[in-house]
């Protein structure tokens, strides 16, 4: 039996021409002799009945501090609402579909609920279906545990509850769709002349969607790549062929730029000139305390400066500056990452980053750089500049 | 463990304000010293976006031969949502509870998806729950099949959980919480004195559901009397103790009065005069397939008399003079049923049923009687009167 698991998202199964174009792909692929698994998000966006944020809404009516587990199984309503549209959409065109719940697709998980992990899969109900000739539709972002709750999987769940069944059923293939025509090179809002990736490995798609840019789910691209099962990013509003993540190397030595604008960044200084390890350790301490995550560290001798939410800039200050520390926050910053699996291999990209910014006057506040990503922190109204003299100067 | 069944309407659980009257019921039982097992409803009435109605018109909008195993994942989400919803007031309350789904409180039915029927029950999750100190929720109408599979009960389905988890926890009581102060001997619209039955056997119950009165689910009542569980029939919304059904003899003739309008009444004459029983079972065959249901059915030598929905009335004429019948249509009839267990050691009341109307000039076009009832039918705009004359003449 040849495999594909294709996951549609929120907006394509709320609208009925969203179902149409998702279905045009669905039998596509049967046609092109695949037994098709479809894993569904919920139906729409916030103030849609069913949409994941609406339900929420719905029982926090009641109570803020909503028990976990009750909502987990209020939330999973909403993908399983989306399987019923989209196997009735096939069954009227013709083609027999089963819907079937996380639970009911084998997904097992842990019991933290919001945020399960799973732990794993029987896909025999899913085997028997498909086996049976039909088209097999299963919500995403759920699963059960062992005693047979409803758990969810936290954000971005379905493409994991893809990359799940892909590797558990050894598709040949894990369709996203999507409403872009795959990754691309970098927004192509900011810059108009970016290109669809055609290429791209797990690990560079990991490094953009953890810098920000809006593709897969990483934790979905980590399951693909452990099974080595490609992982194709495609429209469902138009023929394009898309993106193909797999395994390999790559040429390029910047693939492309991700970037996150909302950041703030905090400077801190000890106010009798020195700053040690002992205070490193308590400034870390008290954020992470309160519930803040950092990012861009960097120590030294004189000074410790790391960015956070903006958000969370007001109450950084309001907790180190009791501590007698003098902080610097400096709101309205942009993180932009180069990515490339090729810069590890290639001297002097550092020393571009640096001048080709220096050379546009745009003012550089922090570097970081692991062996495929180079993140650069800069002020948000330079960000858009920043990106697009990058951009030209690595030739994307 | 003393354990009470407590279930609660779609109005009950919409509003915020039912919600909170439900609560002071469960809160009341549990300090009472019960365990309590909660059955709850979807959410309100069509139009409400969780209500079933509204769930079924969803999917119809794709399809309208809609797949049942589908359908019945789909609707199971509005009761589920409604125990999320109960859980949560009563957390905010302070009182630990859990959420069920049909399937997790154990609830086994065979594959008749839409009107499954319950052929086991594995109470181990709500006993497991209950003896951690929770209230527990079960969402009302559904099930799992031995597959995993979700199954409604068809309507009133609510009704027949709680009886069900009543028989298996082998509870004191079930009661069954409504919009109205428990089982009237008439409908209080119709006579203003009617009064409260304070108790009835399950007979009498299940006659009277069965005779359209809107009371309990009469499957639910038959389940609750094969293990002799005694059912509360109660108001969310007062304090009033309602009217308790169980076995037993009653020294009444009469009970209460059912009534059901809307009906309409087929006559069907031989051309040649001549009608046997070989007409019958044709008539009643060509009636079968065409899925028109009949009822007071009378078979004379020279006629066939039967009443069939209002709505059906047209097709029956369709169906029967094609086949050299003449037939009467006579619309707009109701039928008004006596009830009482204690009728079937008196004699004359048929008579004084006759009597009764004949002296009011309310035309009577038919009478069926069983053991425990007698059932009249009259023209739609003479039921009124027709029900208070009776209700006068036996003293109800």
């Amino acid at each position: 039996m040849r495999i594909i698991v294709q996951k549609f998202g929120g907006t394509s199964v709320a609208s009925a021409e969203g179902r149409e174009r998702a279905l045009t792909k669905i039998i596509k692929a049967k046609e092109e002799g695949f037994s098709v698994v479809v894993v569904v998000s919920a139906m729409g966006r916030n103030g849609d009945p069913y949409a994941t944020d609406t339900l929420i809404n719905l029982v926090k009516t009641i109570d803020v501090s909503v028990n976990s587990r009750e909502m987990d199984l209020l939330i999973s309503c909403g993908e399983i609402i989306s399987t019923v549209m989209m196997a009735q959409t096939l069954e009227k065109a013709g083609h027999p579909a089963v819907a079937l719940s996380g639970g009911q697709a084998g997904i097992l998980t842990d019991q933290n609920f919001g945020e399960a992990q799973i732990i794993g899969v029987d896909p025999k109900n899913i085997l028997r279906r498909l086996g049976e000739g039909n088209i097999v539709i299963v919500a995403g972002f759920q699963g059960m545990t062992a005693d047979g709750d409803i758990t969810t999987l936290g954000r971005g769940g379905s493409d994991t509850t893809a990359a799940t069944l892909g590797s558990a059923l050894e598709a040949e293939v894990v369709e996203i769709y999507t409403d872009v025509d795959g990754v691309m090179t970098v927004d192509p809002r900011i810059v108009p002349e970016a290109k669809i990736l055609r290429n791209l490995t797990y690990q560079e798609v990991c490094e953009m969607a953890n810098n920000g840019a809006k593709v897969v789910h990483p934790r979905a691209v980590a399951i693909a790549r452990d099974k080595k099962v490609p992982v194709k990013v495609k429209s469902t509003f138009t023929e394009d062929s898309g993106t193909l993540i797999c395994d390999g190397q790559s040429d390029r030595v910047i693939t492309g730029i991700a970037f996150q604008a909302g950041i703030g960044r905090v400077l801190v200084k000890a106010k009798n000139g020195h700053l040690g390890p002992e205070d490193s350790v308590k400034i870390f301490k008290v954020l992470a305390g309160a519930g803040i995550s950092v990012d861009m560290n960097s120590i030294s001798p004189g000074q410790i400066s790391f960015v956070v939410k903006q958000e969370a800039l007001g109450k950084v200050g309001d907790l180190l500056l009791p501590e007698g520390y003098e902080v610097e926050l400096l709101p309205h910053c942009a993180k932009i990452a180069l990515i490339g699996v090729g810069m590890q291999d290639v001297l002097g990209i550092m020393a571009r980053v640096v001048e080709t910014l220096h050379k546009h006057n745009i003012k550089l506040f922090q570097t970081v750089d692991s062996e495929i990503t180079i993140s650069c922190l800069v002020l948000e109204d330079q960000m858009n500049q920043a990106i697009k003299v990058l951009y030209n100067e690595f030739g994307l």
